[in-house]
């Protein structure tokens, strides 16, 4: 699992600081959080190719999020893109894109489809075999959610130097991949764990941005292997932070604790404070495992 | 008269070109013109003033000029922005503007007007004292307007020592200022040039982006000081300019030479050429004064 930030400050984009955005890779997929203006020169930037982007999650509505999406939509056109695009994202998401298309009487070349939510209690937007992305309800001046994207319980490997001692035929195969054991023609048992190797324990990833301080999230969160929780502020801004809805380092510290995830990505920085090692050094008074986001880095779990 | 060029490059902002932008500085008003994605970080990057571009010219609804204006009038906002802006572009800017602001819950601290335009004929759109800006209708897959700005005719400057040396009153000078001529106490006739400067020539920029190539738009060029006129492909391509219409270099030229404008300045180059000198070296076989626009440059007149 993989999460590449493109852009992690608030408010408006600058020459060296960019809104929010980030890919995450997960289970070959390529999801797109969040497409603040200049979104697409960001991917263009660190070399993501384009076709691989199949899904959109917007947070919410406030320019910082979302003015990009416009742009990459329209070069998602240009450059001739034949594969179905998804966006989730908050109700009026559709009429404003499609108005915007309008407005330039373009029709895209491909499957543009929307997802548009209004549900105000955790709910599951995307789920194939190997993933699933779940709603988290936020906090803000505008409705907004966070997303949780979890890989499935993977199969177990199979054993095949074990399995071709005990000459299993190619049928079991997937029952054993299931965790299931063998009866040999013999009447032998063999149990599982002599023909798999133990799979590695399923990821997750949490982003929370914006939001104010709140642990009504904290039961969605619980042992989330990495949860990214928008610090806009420091503590001494607080007052700050409750007139605008948004956090501190310290409350996103707080919430790492209480949901007793792996690690804490701290991102949506007000670029009001000179160094964002602050905003690490008041998370650590609360809980020790914190990373700092910034424009560029590629996390991998 | 100055014009700085943010991006002149069509179709997809990319790291290292720009969607259409300029600032046109002309008799101490800063124009903005077209407005594509990224703007306000090339405005940033240019280090000019947010609070003194008051008017902002929108040729038409494609987004590689017009996806950046919503980022910049949100950016206005959250900057606390107090006085007015005026958007000049065509019908329908408003309502996308306003439904975008709308999902944010955003409301302009300041005046935010729109003048929409939907005049096939060329209309004056803005005039003060100085300059009048009035539109050039073109030719596009879209409803396009360039615009023509046009300095007005100056006062004359006052030759302040002949007019003290005739001992003439104060409430006398802006009838010299305007070209008239006094009878001193005495009867003595003193003509106007004894009195007053040449003033300097009016200057004039018009800006034509997105067009095909149209003979009907010389007689408002003529005589015009800078002609910015898209060249978005070279002669080889020209297939492909009138499919999409868009003009080449060596079309651009034929207007600059049938309008007899002082200089041409090309721009809106198709990214597929390596070298824009070729745009220059197919125009100079019809026109002699022209100008390559690049992403950063300015020109003053």
């Amino acid at each position: 699992m993989k999460i590449k930030i493109l852009g992690c400050y608030a408010a408006t984009p600058r020459t060296i600081t960019n809104p929010t955005s980030q890919v995450l890779e997960i289970k070959n997929h390529m999801f797109l959080i969040d497409c603040g203006e200049g979104t697409q020169v960001q991917l263009r930037k660190h070399k993501i190719k384009f076709s691989r982007i199949e899904h959109i999650f917007i947070s919410h509505l406030h320019g910082d999020h979302f003015f990009g999406l416009i742009g990459l939509i329209s070069t998602f056109m240009l450059l001739g893109r034949e594969k179905d695009l998804h966006i989730y994202g908050p109700k009026g998401i559709k009429e404003a894109i499609l108005l915007l298309l309008k407005l330039g009487n373009a029709y895209t070349s491909y499957g543009l489809y929307f997802h548009e939510l209004k549900a105000t209690a955790s709910e599951v937007v995307f789920e194939d075999d190997k993933v699933k992305v779940s709603t988290i309800p936020l906090q803000h001046r505008v409705y907004t959610n966070g997303f949780l994207f979890e890989e499935k319980v993977t199969e177990r490997p199979l054993n095949i130097n074990a399995i071709l001692n005990y000459d299993i035929d190619k049928v079991y195969y997937n029952k054993i991949k299931q965790g299931g054991a063998i009866t040999l023609e013999n009447g032998q048992q063999i149990p599982n764990d002599l023909l798999t190797f133990e799979p590695s324990a399923p990821k997750s990833y949490a982003f929370c941005s914006d939001t104010m301080y709140s642990e009504k999230i904290v039961p969605l969160l619980t042992n989330t292997t990495v949860l990214y929780h928008e610090s806009t502020f420091l503590e001494n801004e607080i007052d700050l932070a409750e007139k605008t809805m948004h956090s501190t380092a310290k409350q996103a510290a707080k919430i790492a604790k209480l949901a007793a995830v792996k690690h804490l990505l701290l991102g949506h920085y007000s670029t009001r404070y000179g160094d964002i090692e602050l905003f690490k050094k008041e998370a650590q008074e609360i809980f020790d495992n914190v990373l700092l986001a910034d424009d560029g880095l590629e996390f991998e779990f």
